[in-house]
């Protein structure tokens, strides 16, 4: 999720939580990424998102946050435990990126100059690993960088891991949230006049224009949809798009990139 | 926390907790890393540890670990808020480092390379990252250093930013606690037969021969002893131990460092 004013996930996370283990299979853990006004901090946990204690805590209480990064897991690379869990996080730029995969690489082991290495076994922390190595070679470390041309370069990156597999990612600093898709994703622009909407994973309804003022912009990005009765559109396969203040800011062209079957929907 | 067993550090935080703006007036946010077998995490807060939900539910979750590191703040150098929350934590040998510190540095502005640059803008995260930077030019970066040359070396570095005021602090990547004095830092080493022992902080007290078996061990370092009726020992200012399962397995000498007054106790 990202907002253009703080608001609090609980509505959203609620029936993505259910995916983990009882909508859904992915039951290897699952984590979360806020960005609030003063910081990140990211909560994890090895017990699938739908029994989590954890899960129930944040579900209850409200974050405001302006990104938020969710991700339940289905392990297919590295084992279940809490260095394998989304999101991950490392920072650049004097600034805290998250950064959560949906996919499957193989084959895929980069040279790494240790500026970044990963701490768990997981494909996807490598890919992230990398990702921020590319980035820190091309850009100077003293400032965030255009943000048009730290998207192109991310797609280009991106571009090159997708030759390994499955690689639908988000990342973010809290401030751009950058959406890439290889197979699937999708996102829906939430602005005013708000409607009630239906959760797609459990019988409940909110009706978003009591939560929402004529102020608030939000873009959600998932795997698939999370409610039934809004405008969800579906990324094209090789594209990265950036959110920020709750719109979407900008889009890559298509680079066609090989077609690798979705996991499990949606998976790991 | 430094435990040969996994163990849930409730009874101990429960009394720390208070000192976070109830029995103690460090009321600018808190943080608590817990090493479980499987990975790091941390959980952080801006809220006084006292009264912040979050903190109320890490003390009723038992959380198994070997290495707990809890941190409440009372803010010298940098604004409260969650990106100026201790614990720090940063990758270094692929394994999640963390930090937290308690003092006050003055005219500490090291070079940096780069390989490690603050999210915030406290003095305590500026010190951590020199101190990795300073590891990381020291030692290759393919595997744990031995453990003796290590702790030389992160005495070394400590001794050095010490000259800039009140350093101390602790630091793990969830198998070695390193602990390093300036100025206040109490330990106490638990072990068969387990007693009864009364908080400091509240009336209340626990039987830990009812919640350890005989083969627990644990290490427990504070600011100021946590219990009424146990051996805590200070430290000598310009020394740092070193615990791993549960026990002192290394102390520094004695390297004598600048007489920097305590803030008020515990600090920062």
């Amino acid at each position: 999720m990202n907002t253009r004013q703080p608001a609090a996930i609980s509505v959203s996370f609620r029936g993505f939580a259910k995916r983990g283990g009882e909508t859904g299979h992915h039951s290897d853990g699952w984590g979360i990424a806020f960005y609030e006004e003063t910081g990140c901090r990211v909560f994890i946990d090895k017990l699938p998102a739908c029994s989590s204690p954890l899960a129930q805590w944040v579900q209850n209480y409200p974050i405001k946050s302006q990104v938020v990064m969710a991700h339940i897991r289905k392990a297919t690379q590295g084992g279940a435990g809490l260095a394998n869990c989304h999101p991950f996080q490392r920072e650049w730029q004097r600034q805290a990126w998250t950064f959560s995969h949906n996919g499957h690489l193989v084959g895929f082991s980069p040279a790494l100059d240790g500026a970044y290495r990963p701490i768990g076994d997981t494909d996807s922390e490598l890919a992230f690993c990398y990702l921020l190595q590319r980035l820190r070679q091309r850009f100077a470390n003293d400032g965030m960088p255009d943000t048009v041309l730290l998207a192109q370069a991310i797609h280009e990156v991106a571009t090159e891991i997708a030759q390994f597999g499955n690689f639908n990612f988000l990342l973010t600093q809290g401030d751009l949230l950058f959406a890439y898709c290889t197979s699937k994703l999708h996102f829906v622009l939430r602005q005013p006049p708000f409607c009630q909407v239906d959760l797609v994973d459990e019988d409940f309804s909110i009706d978003l224009h009591k939560i929402n003022d004529s102020h608030d912009r939000m873009a959600i990005v998932a795997t698939a949809p999370l409610t039934r009765n809004e405008a969800w559109q579906p990324f094209v396969a090789g594209t990265l798009k950036v959110f920020t203040q709750g719109q979407l800011s900008w889009e890559s062209p298509v680079v066609p990139v090989p077609y690798f079957a979705p996991l499990s929907d949606p998976s790991q």
